[in-house]
């Protein structure tokens, strides 16, 4: 999207097709949207699910050569070439699909690197399903990020006015406290610094860093990793002009005193981070991959095998995905709505 | 206190005399309250303070063998014999007077025990400026238990209606994981069990419990504490007649859905449970132990030394745990408060 061009145009993906992902695709189509909503996956399964739910589905074949156009009411675009191998059935798992999966991941992050598209929206996968077809797979963010050859993706999860990284993902507990390196704190740090002014965007961005262990070790009593590890490396980049405070006891951290005057919160692990954030986002959270070349943002939550075809789910944490991506295209652009 | 006696004697203790403690007791005395609110300090300390906040404080010395009666508007009761050994400069510290917040908290609690007293309602204290004097303390939980010769203290926090304990507490979290044993669990669950239905008065508690790992270990994938110790221990529990749902991704635990159906959760760790707490708590959250044969709430801050004397102190947490625990002692006697 050049900055003259006001519509952005989104990849989506609806992921998993026995999950709820298609359910909430179809669901989407039926709200208006200033944004030109592609969709990557196989066009019968949408409009079996949209019939399903009793939706009217529209898709219209993407020209990639014509300029953006926002969809009409019930119309989504539709990228070509995404099939799946086996007729889907809602809520049961089918490994025989899971190329299908990440065919459509693949075919969207070319996009959106070739600039077809200004941006990724993710629906939910299943991770073992696809482990189980033989595929090795840990997760969007890793394959986003070996696809577009980024080095370190962060993961940062937002609600309302919360924002919240984490410098470790999906690590069993007890090999967190290791995994904090100097390197890796700074290198986190330094993409959610750099991403938070370039695709948000927020000029000093100010940034609240939790301690690793409980009351930030309270002066090496309860650990020393705030003092061994955690302090100098935020000592370091203060001195290059971040604006980061910490390390803070997380669990004084996030109350209003210290939110108030914070754009985001560096969290050291997931569970450090996450509760609060989905406890505040009321299903309304959305998962940002910072670190990458593209813009990506994605549902918080899995498949939910369960719903598949029910119309019991429910589309609020896509709608705000897709919301925070247009966002942040406009604002890449220099143009942001308030 | 009987059961036909209709107000209940509390012991406050206000912890650190040059932290913000006083000023909280001081305002304290202007809030109408259904209890005999008993202060356990030094009197002067505590007219110092009012006066220097403005506020008329009227401490009148408690005689035990009267039954308790509600105090007047501005009225404390007083519970002599304890007296700083120097006096106190608010906002510095004084490893002189740390044998005498000892002191306070050794009377209320054994005052608690001889059943002068129907709950302790504790201030916060400095635990350095403690060790400085050359006592070991590692915090007010430890101290009573020992006093109460309890064997499992079990630290809860309430906000509203979310009530969070925790299997481990003040650990770092490098040695997190290997604290969590069966034995240790179980020890923790029969407890938070036991007192949800002796004090709150709650018939068959519903309690959430937490996996150890993100996403609860996913199944294995991402830590195998969850087969190996706490489903197991669950499930025998269960077979007990405890309603256990766990465990759970933490993230996933604290929305709605699953809270809205529970009395408690129980958190693995501190900062796995407590954030979210206090961020919900809005500065009213209550640390309440469990575990002991006496009823004791908590502030759920610290000293805040640089506001002590200033009138800038916020009082909403000790309120709260004044009002918790009243409710408890009424819960505890069967005519608990709707």
């Amino acid at each position: 999207m050049s900055p003259a061009q006001a519509i952005p145009r989104i990849a989506i993906t609806p992921g998993e097709p026995a999950g709820i992902g298609p359910d909430l695709v179809a669901m989407l189509s039926r709200e208006p949207c200033s944004a030109q909503r592609v969709v990557l996956g196989d066009p019968q399964v949408l409009l079996d699910r949209a019939e399903q739910l009793g939706i009217h589905l529209t898709l219209t074949p993407l020209d990639p050569d014509q300029p953006p156009q926002a969809n009409a009411p019930g119309q989504l675009h539709l990228w070509k070439g995404c099939t799946v191998a086996e007729p889907v059935i809602p809520g049961t798992l089918n490994p025989a699909n899971a190329r299908y999966v990440l065919d459509t991941l693949t075919q969207a992050a070319d996009g959106c690197l070739e600039g077809v598209f200004d941006a990724l929206v993710t629906g939910p996968v299943h991770k073992g399903v696809i482990n189980e077809a033989g595929i090795p797979f840990t997760g969007h963010t890793e394959f986003l990020a070996e696809r577009c050859r980024a080095s370190m993706p962060v993961m940062m999860l937002t609600a309302g006015t919360l924002r919240v990284a984490l410098v470790t993902t999906h690590l069993p507990l007890s090999r967190v406290a290791q995994a904090i390196t100097p390197e890796r704190l700074e290198m986190v740090l330094r993409v959610l610094h750099a991403d938070l002014r370039n695709k948000f965007p927020l000029e000093t961005p100010r940034i609240l860093v939790c301690g690793l262990n409980p009351h930030a070790g309270e002066g090496g009593h309860l650990g020393d990793e705030e003092i061994r590890v955690i302090t100098p490396v935020l000592e370091r980049l203060r001195g290059e002009g971040m604006d980061l405070t910490g390390p803070l006891p997380a669990d004084t951290l996030f109350t209003q005193r210290h939110l108030r005057h914070a754009d985001a919160v560096l969290a050291m692990y997931h569970d450090q981070g996450l509760p609060v954030l989905k406890h505040a986002g009321f299903g309304g959270a959305v998962n940002i991959t910072l670190g990458l070349p593209i813009i990506r943002t994605s549902v918080d939550h899995g498949t939910a095998l369960d719903l598949a075809g029910t119309g019991q789910a429910e589309g609020g944490s896509l709608h705000e995905a897709l919301a925070t991506a247009i966002h942040m295209v406009h604002a890449r652009h220099g143009n942001a709505a308030p």
